[in-house]
């Protein structure tokens, strides 16, 4: 298996999901995500169990879904609750999945694993600035590659120096890096000293030069929390200008990647065209530097698995390859208790 | 295997054959079509036996066709009749499938399967009402999907008051379907009383209202005979605005499927302005609602096997999946008869 | 394997080369290709070792190229001689093949495969006809074709009085051909008496009509040399218009070809005017004539290998099928050779 499905994953920003049922593949399982009467987001599977039809594209009453094929409803909770069809019985297997969603900081949180498993208590607090109950400036790409290929990307912030340079980075200055890590978080602090603001920070941080401080951290299983500051050369590092991020990573298919994002900043908090031109820069970045980078690395992979390859290591790709080994844990461990499950079922049936 | 070979399918309608080979892929074979001297229509492997050039793109020279690519010459029975290069001697494996092929009722049939077992008195009689001469309003699409989500499709038309109502069908009204079968057909009449007559019968039922009645009756392998009537309501079933249409559906690959449909029916036969209404009204049902719905359900199926999906069973699947079933018997007959020839053929070799 | 690695390929002609990298795809290996300080080409793998980033995308300095996602430098023999990160030590493995190169001919030659064998003494002379310094007409057209159905078609010419009727070839009229081969190379002879001139030959031959010979030689692995000529009929034939062309072919990946050709002629020399339209002529045949063809064909096999599909074999297929039978003994005893070293080179670790 390439993912690990007992986690809270990102499945949309708040402002995607309406009263209108929107469909979203998932770790490769169709998923319908629609707002229920009281405004809740509900999430269950989007594919018909008759005729494999896509539910969300069928008539909404109240809180029940009209498979657009042959007509049998669906309530919120995945549950056939009308068959138009000769006797009209339903059959006990007459039933979609359904998803935990839980909604918090503009994330619709969806766990796609074991129902039993999951904890809303496990989701993430993203430490995202208070903007005063204005959203925060967001934006959603779908990228065709591997999920770890955006999270090595990611945890490999010296990366940004090269394709990023004078935009989202100071370009090619001398980077120091300290990494910590435990069994579901890894965490890279990053310092550039007396550098010049790259175009995002320098649109409200005041001084042409100063230090840039990263801090970036995974929390298994596709969050991402990011700290970004510019302060004064040699300054305090507290009282700079600085954005907090979120980078929530979600695969679509083996190979197609949700990826969200979220930026907050503690300076000029009100200033409308410094949202629009950080939207640009980011969606920019995001789309055509990161996306064709990665997928041409894709495309030399030919297919193959990752390590198969015999990557080269270097010391920036330390919390990288941890996080891959972290989530590959995971997987085995996922794998190892659906093993011991299915004897166990098995012997009850 | 997916597809049951000795039957006869439709290859074409009579309009699209003429003079000019014509390349169709039939079953996966692909087959060069085309009229002969006398007017007969003729079908032989469109693949040259030599570098597998497409025949179709050749010179046709009276009842012979010039390969595109080396020049080899075929006649309409597939054998190579002439050579044009070194000593000119044609190789004994210098052939290509010869086809039975019969035209009735406005259709070509070919046999895909064993030429021997090919006999024409097994055509399915396509009941169609006459029209004085004038040819039946009809038409050809070619449909990106399994040809059984298409038999899937048509052996339920409950399916009809979701996505055509109000076009092809009443909308979301009450059904009463009765079935009926032997081993290669198998029957649905359904019959809904005192409903508003859909746009495509309203043409020339003169009532708004009326009792709509419904025959659909597959033969094995592919044809579908539908009778469709509008009569007045709790009046005489035989003595209303009656069509009666064929549905002529044919694999053309594992995953796309050649469709062909002929509408015609009893009133206002002359009408060409209904004709031009009629063909527009199925042409937009078959390729904006019906293909679109039945790719939707294919892609969800991820490429597994239908009954490995566990797809659920109501009562309107009766004819579907028996016709699945009869379906089903006959590859494995085929592939049982194959197996015993096998050992035969290696033994006299 | 499809394809023998041991042997000298066109990688590009001399003017595709310049001061920018270009990235190539030769069997399957993506290949940088770039001259240095002196303007000699260099060729090493594009595939950045670290994350498999494509080199060719990244900054040059001097005569090192910077990988665009990490900025691993690399020098032109494929080592990484500057690593930015951490402590800046560069792992043993930080290298990208390199692959010998030669230029001659106006052609760019590469050995993909062991380089301890790369002899350039075993590149063949193209035996083009000397233009006074003025480059020949050439070109380049990527073919998304097996390379053996290329070679195929070059093979056995006889196809040109077919698709190529009146341009390249005399149309239809009576060929004679012979054959002559040893372990590398095999020879074509055609000759054709007293026949109208195609369009590409009358551009600097007098007469409409006259003796045509055509002698086309196959080199291992991808090089073909050709000879053609008009002369008076029955007169002398060294004393006629006299094309010398290549046609070099280069596997890119199992089903896509690099195409190169290069046209010269002993008569009107000078004459742009001839250059272009030869070009427009050459390029018109290649590209809408042999390419759809042969992709049709390819299409016709359903991805199966050539011989299972027991072609038809005519007295024109000699020298195809030897140059094919010439190719796989190649293949195999490369294979051979790796299973030999294999086990040594286990042993040694």
């Amino acid at each position: 298996m390439t993912f690990a499905r007992n986690g809270w994953y990102c499945a949309a920003l708040t402002a995607e999901v309406g009263d209108t049922p929107m469909a979203r593949r998932i770790l490769n399982q169709p998923i319908m995500l629609v707002r229920d009467a009281v405004g809740d987001v509900r999430a269950i599977g989007d594919r018909c169990p008759h005729r494999f039809a896509p539910l969300h594209q069928g008539v909404r009453d109240d809180d029940t879904i009209e498979c657009p094929y042959h007509g049998l409803r669906f309530d919120l909770n995945g549950a056939c609750v009308f068959n138009p069809h000769g006797q009209g019985r339903i059959p006990a297997a007459a039933h979609v999945p359904s998803y935990p969603v839980v909604e918090r900081d503009g994330v619709i949180w969806l766990w796609p694993g074991d129902p039993d498993l999951a904890d809303p208590n496990q989701i993430t607090d993203l430490q995202l600035i208070d903007r005063g109950g204005r959203p925060p400036v967001s934006g959603y790409l779908m990228m065709p590659v591997d999920y770890r290929l955006v999270l090595d990307n990611l945890m490999d912030l010296s990366h940004a120096a090269y394709i990023h340079a004078g935009t989202l980075s100071p370009s090619r200055a001398r980077r120091e890096s300290q990494y910590d890590s435990d069994e579901t978080s890894i965490r890279v602090h990053t310092q550039m000293r007396d550098v010049e603001a790259p175009s995002s920070q320098a649109l409200y941080f005041g001084d042409p030069k100063g230090d840039y401080h990263s801090d970036i951290e995974w929390v298994f299983p596709g969050t991402l929390r990011q700290r970004l500051a510019m302060t004064d050369t040699d300054g305090d590092p507290d009282a700079g200008a600085v954005t907090r991020n979120a980078h929530l990573i979600t695969p679509e298919t083996e190979t197609s990647t949700h990826y969200f994002w979220i930026h907050t900043r503690n300076r000029r908090t009100d200033d409308t065209a410094i949202d629009e031109r950080t939207r640009t820069i980011i969606t920019n970045a995001f789309r055509t530097e990161d996306e064709p980078m990665i997928a041409a690395c894709q495309n030399y992979m030919d297919g193959a698995e990752f390590f198969s390859l015999q990557p080269l290591y270097l010391e920036t790709d330390y919390a990288g390859t941890r996080c891959r080994r972290a989530i590959e844990k995971r997987i085995e461990s996922e794998a190892r208790r659906a093993a011991v499950r299915e004897p166990e079922h098995v012997g009850a049936a």
